[in-house]
Formats: C-alpha cells, structure tokens, sequence
C-alpha cells in the first residue's frame, strides 16, 4: 500500500502547487477576494477528487499533466461548495479543517463572492485548457451538470428540504448520491474525459466505480461526523452497525466495478482508502 | 423607434419563454430550489443582456436561433448576480422589481443555492448547446472571464473592499465596468461568438460599444437610484450634473464604436434606449 501512498501524497501536491500559481495573487485587487479565494482552495484537504482525476487519466493512457485543468477545476468546486456550506444560513460553522472558516476569516459577504468566484474559475479553466476542444466541452458538460441543481447543490437542497423529516434509505441515498457522490462521480468522468477515453467499457465501469466510491465517502463521513449534525444521515437511518456495513458493501461495488479493466490498481486501492479513513 | 421598440419586446419574449421551457420545472424535486431559481430568473427584467446577444449574432449574419443559448446563459447569470446581491450578508434588499426577493421568499439558503445553481445550468447550457464546439468554447471563456473575480464577482468586492473610503473618477470607473460592465460587454461579445464571427474589425467594435455601453448603464443606473444607497456612485463621485453628461457621452462612445460597421442600427437603437431608459 505504500506505493499508493506515494502516489496520492504526489498528485496532492502536484495539484496543490498547480492551485497556487493559478488562484489569483492575494496581492492583486480585488485583495480580500482573492485572499479569500486562495484561503478556501489552499486551507488543506485530502485533494480526492483530484487524484481521482489523475488517477482515471493515467488509467486511461493518459499522462499526468493531461489531469492538471480537471484536478484544479474538482478541486475549486469542492472548495466553493465548502466556503457555501459554511455560511450561518447554511451549516453555521465557524471552522473548517481546524481554522477558521472562510466567512469567519473574511466576513459573510466576501465567502459568498468568493465561493461564486472559485466556481466561474473552475469554469474558465476548464475552457482555457490545451485540450482538444472535443475533450474540453465533455470535462464542462460533466462537471456542470454534476454541481448543479441536478447534483451537488440539487442535494444541499433537498437535505435542507427534507430535515426534521424522517428519510428512507432509498431517500437518504438519493440525497447523497447528490449532495457528495455526484462530484466524486465526475472527478473520475472527467480524468477519462481529460484522456479523450472512447471506449464505452472503460467509461461505464468508470461511472459504476465513482457512483459507488461517492456514497461509500458519504456514508463514511457520516460515520465519523456522528453525533455532530441533527441532519438524517447514514447512522440515523440504518444505524451504526448497518451503516459501517453498507461503506463496505459500497467499496467492494467499486472494486467490482473496475473487473477486466486494466491497471486499475490505483483506483482499487482509492476504494480501500476511502472506506478505511479515519478523517 | 417603433422597430427598436419591437424588436426588443419580440426578443425579451421569446428569451422568456425558452427560460421557462428551460428552468428546472417547480414540481420537479428539489422543489423549493426549482422555484426558487424559476422565481430569480422569471420574476420580470428588461432582458438586455439576452436582446443585445440576439442583436449582436444577427448583425454578425447569424439566424436568431444561433444566440438562444447565449441569451439564456446571460440571463441565468444575470439572474443568479442579483438573488445573491439582495442577500442579508450583500445589499439587504427585501425587494426586486417589485416583489419579495430570492431570499424573503425561499430563506437565505434556499437563495445562496438558487444562485449557485443558475450559474451552474448557465454554464451547462452553452456547454451543451448545439453550435459548433469552437463557438462554444469561445462563449464560455468569455462567460467565465465575465463573471469571475477578475469580473463581475470582482467589481462586487470591489465595491465593498471600497466602501465608506472616497473613490477617483477612474477607481470608480474600473468598479463599474466590472460590476455591471463586463456582462453586458460580454453580452454583445457572445453573441458574435456564438455567430462564429472571425473578422477582427467586426469583433473590435462590437468589444468597444459593450465596454462604453456597460459604463453607461451603470451611470444611468446611478443616476435614477441615486439617494438609495450610501455606496460610491457616479453621482456621489461626479455629481449629478456631470454623470448626466457623461451618460450621454458614453452612448455617443458607444455608438461611435460602430462607426463602418454595417446592420449596426439596432445597437445603435439598443445605446439610445440604454441612457434614456427611466428604469
């Protein structure tokens, strides 16, 4: 396992410094803004949804740099949609990743604009990417269609719209497969789409694995966010026992996902590591 | 200026009814979200963004249909800047157009995601659009350079990072064309994108009437708002007297732009209409 290790602390970082030199400098009007903007991208994370990205390419054939527009784009989403989250109409926490929160940092205003900011740049660098053209419109259809009412912001609202209700499981999952799978489901769409992958066997074991791996991410946060929220989540509606159960159904589903395709070891082990997380 | 007068109502009407046809449908869950972007786009405006990308396409050769998706992308994002402009954390305003805002109606929540998710399906609607990709790559690099932080989302925090202090005639100047200008700049801009309009003459103007059109919206906005608001206007920076004639002089700016370039006279119409209009 020590080889996966290494390849996700690599694309981490490769992401990581690929994010720093393309946020806008902090020094640059509109200062607060981009200060802002850099603190909710930059403030730390796992970066998942960018090695999944990079991991998917690679898988595709691909090489590395061919991932770097999508892993940066995943990864600005992610952070607008966390700046969101955050916000007292919202989830009302005042800290993220053990700092304080973006609207904390920089008031509510500035957290809202910097959120709407990261999301256009996702956007923008998406466009502006050396890829084929072909290859660009598959990575933003894609990736708008998995943040918008749709996916992920569609499941932050019909969580807010079902709370204090009781949820079924059926129910519970849709709101996830939303709220958090769909982006984990495109961060792997879009490293195929970033290959230029055509091989309908690929892409569909692909979409199977990443619809797997987002509810298996939720269902683990759910998990070991326990206790935390009011929110129905995995543990209120199947129970602790059931819940750690369904997050290892969940991995063997994406890892079966991925049978007869080649050199998808990296991916299986992703599997493993986001069922096994303890953060 | 009978023509003009029906022109923009023939082109405001039918951008209405491919928004409604377009907009997620409200008892499509998650409801509240659906109704709530339906209400932020749907709830009246004048719709210039959307007729001055008609205007632009077709005076670039282009049949009307070629500048539908544009239209309704502008639209959306016009839609989504003025939901989350009117939030608590933003202006405060419990009013648009007339009737309750985004967030009296739905909650502050409801709003912030309502927003997020119109400038999501904005992006995916040129995305999927059916014109040629290199015309849909070209519209979405200049709809996310628009409205990110180096635009529209930019001239916002401009506007906040400024306020209280005095501001310069030109420091003033840059938050306007980015606030309000850039769209509209970029309005008439995607609507010679999305005619697939290559010749660099045609293209020059139609950036320079955008950017003197957008200033002088926004002076004329100043003007009829003026002792609304505390923030640093044109009024307040000038005085009245001088943003009245600077009105008039950016139309004539505008106008000028469009000097040696044929079919213009609807744009031409469209600037008139911009300094005069008493809403």
């Amino acid at each position: 396992m020590s080889g996966l290790y290494e390849y996700f602390s690599a694309r981490r970082r490769r992401c990581e410094e690929l994010l720093a030199a393309r946020l806008p400098s902090a020094s640059k009007p509109p200062a607060r803004l981009h200060a802002a903007m850099r603190e909710a991208c930059l403030g730390g994370g796992k970066r998942l949804r960018a090695v999944l990205a990079y991991a998917a390419a690679e898988l595709c054939g691909a090489q590395t740099d061919a991932a770097d527009d999508a892993a940066c784009a995943l990864e600005m989403i992610h952070a607008y949609s966390l700046a969101h989250d955050d916000l007292p109409a919202m989830d009302d926490d005042d800290t993220r990743r053990g700092r304080p929160a973006c609207h904390i940092q920089f008031g509510e205003a500035t957290a809202i604009l910097a959120g709407s900011g990261l999301q256009a740049l996702a956007f923008a660098m998406l466009a502006e990417s050396d890829l084929p053209e072909s290859r660009k419109i598959k990575m933003l259809q894609l990736l708008a269609g998995a943040v918008g009412s749709g996916g992920m912001v569609g499941g932050q609202a019909l969580e807010m719209e079902g709370e204090g209700g009781d949820l079924t499981a059926a129910a519970l999952e849709t709101v996830q497969h939303k709220k958090t799978g769909a982006l984990i489901c495109a961060s792997v769409q879009l490293g195929a789409a970033a290959a230029g992958c055509g091989d309908e066997k690929t892409l569909t074991a692909l979409t199977r694995y990443g619809r797997h791996l987002g509810l298996c991410f939720q269902v683990v946060d759910d998990i070991l966010d326990h206790g935390k929220t009011e929110t129905a989540n995995s543990v209120t509606v199947l129970g602790a026992k059931r819940a750690t159960e369904k997050a290892g159904e969940l991995r063997d589903n994406a890892v079966a996902a991925l049978a007869g395709i080649e050199n998808a070891h990296r991916l299986r082990g992703i599997a493993d590591f986001v069922a096994r997380r303890k953060k």
